[in-house]
């Protein structure tokens, strides 16, 4: 009878929160004067103060900013930290209580509790001295929860034991400081940390089933270091905070999304095919199209992101910051979008919002006063590396009126389908914008969503929504109103989990758990360093990678190449005629499940339920399921594991309990447990569920998607810079064996 | 006239401090309630305090430390940090005052001023609520102020800008976080930074005339990085902080000296050669001595770290930590020390705090009860690669005395003259020591002080203080009571500001603005790494680097050589005939100079005058001189700017106002000026005043000693490693090349 009493105690517990109206309280406030306070949603404790362990801090200090080209060096000195052990409650008598925290008769501060229609509790603190620039807030923890969210953070899927500062930049170059690709990196000002991304957010959910949104673009610090609480630091004035529990992480997930903004759906060209990235004029536009059609690729747009033209710079060629067509380096272009566009093939371009001083824009902005400007009034001007730019103002109704009207004069009026919205994290604290003469500081947090707000307006006014399609990296609360997809900006062209393949899916799946669920990755990674090579590794794109991160873009809601920073450096999809075949073969698995996967982004653009999701979200009982942070479920009924490491050609995959069936032989596997599977080159490690509605589909893939065959020619035609086996030589193994050897120094 | 009017122009200011009786006040105190407060000594000005800028903080917070190996990582979570802004004063009639600090009604803090016969003013805090740990003590600074001392620290010679832990432990590889030699270092968790070092001291000297020390143990930190304050901070009971000024740097280093404890002279044996680091047994150390006789090498001594036998482990071979002389590996050594010591040669050996657990030693101390215990009240026994070690319990006077007789039997009545008395750094955190029940923790910067003391008391007892000499790397206030030398530890087998060759200066000149002025190095480095050559570098020691390291030593009180931790990887002194020689040539040297360098110890133990000084506490009103690290002046009369850059054959070296000779052709400079030297290998830049009484001496020097012949076979047998240029490939410049590349990855 065992296996009978087994099956019998999978019990699938549903509670429910009460919905709550504005009227009565979502919470509840316990306390006993001098002693102890409590705050709780339903079973949920949220706040727990005493004297000795007080739950808010007030302080003052000095916060810092250093900037290069995107990475910042923030310094918080804080002077006065102090912990505020008394308190008086004043309660109301309608949805909200006012707590009075006291300090002896040296500080007050007052925390306003109420509920929302949207949120069950709402805390609104005020500091009565404005001395005190720098406050912390605690809410209970126990040493066992997980936490998820905070924006796309790349490093862990499970955030605890970490500070996590919340501040747009530059996701910087390995991530990893004990990568030795991060340390050369940090020589260069460019290097990152676990925590940089370009789209970090206050907004975190935890296995205790809350969530908790800070409301405010202020410098913030969420610290999931301690055992016993999260502590989050807000610089500045505070505002509010919003919680809400739910029955389930997915109910969690779908209530932030929709509470943020839900982002659409895409348009229906963007499952038709692969996103070719490729640049060089129109002549070789053309021809990569073509090249791409006879091997097999089916193409759903060509993506030219020098469109507007380049710079000869001493670091190589760069883009002319100066959105608007370059008819010398794209003769005939409109026209070649119209004839492409016939032949069911989309044309997408690139825009940021900076614009090179030598660039008509520029002036034009600068005359129209558009621009951010410096201490002088005049315009700022950034260092891009050899060409300066000055920052279109988003705080200004009027500049942003006129960028849209360069988006659609310039890009949607040219029949252009979509476009790369880069940038967006590298407004300079001490630039001084429109809006009541606030300083890039205050405003940096907000940039992106107003950087995705002036593409989502010219995209709207021009009733193309739906049609075009654009991608942004930077983001923060409220992107998903109006950017159409992310994407994971520039991970290294290496298997390193800091900052290369296997970073994009914690990536995804975080993201997805602070309301945005669609997001894709450059397939190939972007960031190469060739000239590494002298020092016995080298940071260049091999065909492997190329290809097992096209694999796994078949499981993200859009497929779409980027030859990187150095072209020449890398393997591109173009190299040979075996790897673009084995690319088209996978673009054409990514084309062929395109209904399940249109159906989940459906999903996503209705209820926020993301479209990748951590395995937990769909299988929340299994303890297992809440461990494993490089396999993830796509849409409900598919699990994928893909291959994130060189020279493997098995995976040890975890299914959780149900029937799941293997993508590349059928063969059938009960779950609750790891199975080891064959994953050579060309066949990423995903399962489907017996009993899914989709499992046609699935189980076709096998036999229509045959492995392209080896010519005899592939290793020496195909492989840059000598590298014959197509292994990255991790900097991690190299150094592990070091670490052994190190230890020999010492008497 | 321009000439004489700037003659006329050097005027040097002499003010004095009066002394001070023990029932005046030494210090001035100005306050007016409510608005600020200000002490003084003379016209210095030591504390400035207003409500909106207090000079003191309390806090309460965890201070967490990981130990490994001697290296600490230490984590200090500050909760409550409180600045006091309100104050009342309760004048004393006699010799103090006492300062009432509060914040409302919730903090009290009691500040004693007072003045001591040495101390004019002496400022004693307690804090009325023992929950506040955390102390933090403002002084007054000048955004430009320079400051020395802390002990030994090896990176810089003014410290400010930086923040500095005070806590005894290894000084760690690479030291400096940019260097890829740090990098891999900080992944075997023994790297180091800039501060990390074996002895530091809660002491400094401003160049605004005053000394300021902490009289306590506790862990501290010294934080020099704010413009307009240093600030001190203190775990735990705070204690004194005393303050005294005079009328130069000069002054207050001899002052403090004095205070915290002088140092004997050195026996006369250490002036009259090398000691040469051998080992290997008797037959090898006989061999090396005679070779080294044979070849012009004057010896004064023979040091055999591995007397007592060694382990062979996967890590190679490793001293057997059970102190006494090993008759297996060292046959006939009582017979062979006296037949040396009546050739005028003595035999020094090798000593550490720890026993090896397989050891007769750890036995007896462990039966005695002379080991530091762990929570169970066992011996605590620490990993040191592949064995473990108990600890003598230095807070025991029975242990001490039960070491040190250890030391007299098994050493001093063997015949030894010294040893390396290694180690004193490691005393682990959670350990329990015998004094009060203390953790290691509450005594850990003691450690070393008792550690030299217990060595000190074996010599004093035996009455062979003058004649036995030993030598410790760790160190704090006190130590120059009981040290008869201090070495500056493990430096790296290379050129490398952070670690190598260069950091043992401003080590020396910081030492000695610490109280003790007579310490030396390894010559030649010690931590080597020649597993690094697989990454393309290789740290190992180049005959260059041991050459310009002898040259260096010179101008120390003590010649002697270490074969580093790969022996067999590393030059040695003995490698060839050729190197020998010109080791044995520079050795001369430093024994030809060695009445003018005994002077100058005896200077020291007299009066406290370092025998190496920074050039500024020579020549005070050159602003210069108060901007040179890399030179020093050795004793009075001599300056020196050892070559401390692989592949130069000249140098540049600021001379002060004066007339100056150079040692190696007599040319005669007038100072205040900058000169090019050359300083090929063999020719140390070393420049004598004209009018010095000790003219003759350093005259002869270039007649005296001829650079040796270099041989024929020079490259082909000396250099190790294929390293056929003696140019150590310095990570820095590796990696500067690569910085501007990397900036070429962004697009």
């Amino acid at each position: 009878m065992l296996g009978l009493g087994y099956i019998f105690t999978v019990v699938i517990l549903v509670t429910t929160t009460p919905s709550v109206s504005a009227d009565t309280k979502g919470y509840s406030l316990k306390y006993d004067i001098g002693k102890n306070l409590n705050v709780s949603i339903g079973n949920t404790l949220i706040f727990s103060h005493t004297p000795q362990s007080p739950m808010v801090f007030v302080g003052a200090g000095q916060l810092n900013f250093r900037e290069f080209r995107g990475n910042f060096f923030i310094n918080n000195y804080v002077e006065d930290r102090i912990g505020l052990p008394s308190f008086t409650v004043s309660e109301g008598t309608g949805n909200q209580d006012t707590i009075y925290f006291s300090y002896g008769n040296m500080v007050n501060l007052t925390m306003v509790l109420s509920s929302t229609n949207l949120h069950p509790l709402q805390v609104s603190v005020t500091i009565s001295n404005p001395i005190f620039n720098d406050f912390w807030l605690r809410i209970v923890a126990t040493p066992e929860e997980q936490v998820f969210g905070l924006g796309e953070q790349f490093s862990y899927l499970n955030l605890r034991h970490k500070n996590y500062p919340i501040w747009t930049r530059e996701q910087g170059v390995g991530r990893n400081k004990s990568d030795i690709v991060t340390f050369f990196a940090d020589k260069a000002l460019a290097g990152g940390d676990y925590h940089t991304t370009y789209f970090p957010q206050p907004t975190f959910i935890s296995d205790r089933k809350y969530y908790c949104h800070y409301d405010g673009t202020n410098y913030v610090e969420v610290n999931l270091q301690p055992l016993t609480f999260h502590e989050i630091y807000v610089n500045g004035d505070v505002g509010n905070f919003l919680f809400k529990t739910e029955s389930s992480i997915k109910n969690l997930t779908q209530q932030l999304a929709k509470f943020l903004g839900l982002q659409p759906e895409l348009p229906d060209w963007v499952y038709t095919g692969a996103i070719l990235g490729v640049q060089g004029g129109t002549d070789v536009m053309l021809q990569r199209y073509k090249n791409a059609k006879k091997n097999g690729v089916p193409v759903s747009a060509i993506w030219i992101q020098d469109w507007a033209g380049v710079l000869k710079t001493s670091f190589g060629s760069r883009l002319f910051w100066d959105w608007k067509w370059n008819s010398t380096l794209y003769p005939d272009l409109k026209n070649k979008i119209k004839s492409l566009k016939d032949d069911g093939v989309r044309v997408l371009a690139y825009i940021n919002p900076n614009l090179n001083t030598n660039g008509e824009l520029f002036k034009q902005a600068a005359q129209g006063g558009y621009l951010v400007k410096n201490n002088s009034g005049q315009p700022y001007l950034t260092d891009f590396g050899e060409f300066y730019c000055g920052t279109v103002d988003l705080t200004s109704e009027a500049a942003k009126q006129w960028y849209k009207g360069v988006i659609q004069t310039n890009m949607i009026d040219l029949g252009l389908s979509g476009w790369m919205a880069d940038f967006g994290e590298y407004l300079p604290p001490d630039g001084v914008v429109f809006q009541g003469n606030l300083t890039g500081r205050e405003v940096h947090n907000k940039w992106p969503v107003a950087w995705a707000e002036v593409n989502r307006m010219a995209i709207n006014e021009r009733n193309v929504t739906g049609d075009v399609v654009f991608w942004t990296r930077s983001g923060g609360a409220g992107s998903g109103k109006y950017t159409t997809i992310m994407w994971a900006g520039d991970q290294n062209v290496d298997f390193s989990y800091g900052d290369g393949l296997p970073s994009t899916i914690p990536a995804a799946l975080n993201l997805g758990m602070s309301g945005i669920g669609i997001t894709h990755f450059d397939i190939g990674g972007y960031t190469t360093a060739s000239q590494y090579k002298a020092l016995g590794f080298a940071l260049v794109r091999t065909e492997e990678l190329l290809l097992r991160s096209a694999e796994a873009a078949i499981f993200t809601p859009m497929f779409r190449s980027h030859e990187g920073n150095q072209p020449k450096a890398n393997v591109q999809f173009y190299s040979s005629e075996y790897i673009e075949k084995c690319f088209g073969r996978l673009a054409s698995i990514f084309v062929h499940i395109s209904n399940y996967t249109k159906n989940y982004v459906r999903d996503n653009a209705l209820f926020g339920t993301p479209v990748q999701r951590p395995l937990f979200m769909e299988f929340p009982d299994d303890p297992t399921a809440w461990t494993i942070t490089y396999q993830y479920m796509f849409g409900s009924d598919v699990l994928v594991a893909p291959v994130i490491e060189s020279n493997v050609s098995t995976m040890n995959v975890y299914l959780p309990s149900g029937q799941w069936s293997y993508i590349w032989d059928s063969t059938d596997y009960t779950g609750s447990k790891f199975v080891t599977v064959n994953a050579p080159l060309g066949k990423p490690p995903a399962f489907f569920k017996k009993n899914s509605v989709w499992a046609d589909v699935f189980s076709e893939i096998k036999t229509k998607f045959p492995l392209i065959p080896v010519p005899v020619t592939f290793s020496s035609t195909s492989k840059p810079g000598g590298n014959t086996n197509g292994v990255y030589r991790d900097s991690i193994s190299v150094t592990l064996v070091l670490i052994s050897l190190l230890r020999s120094i010492f008497i």
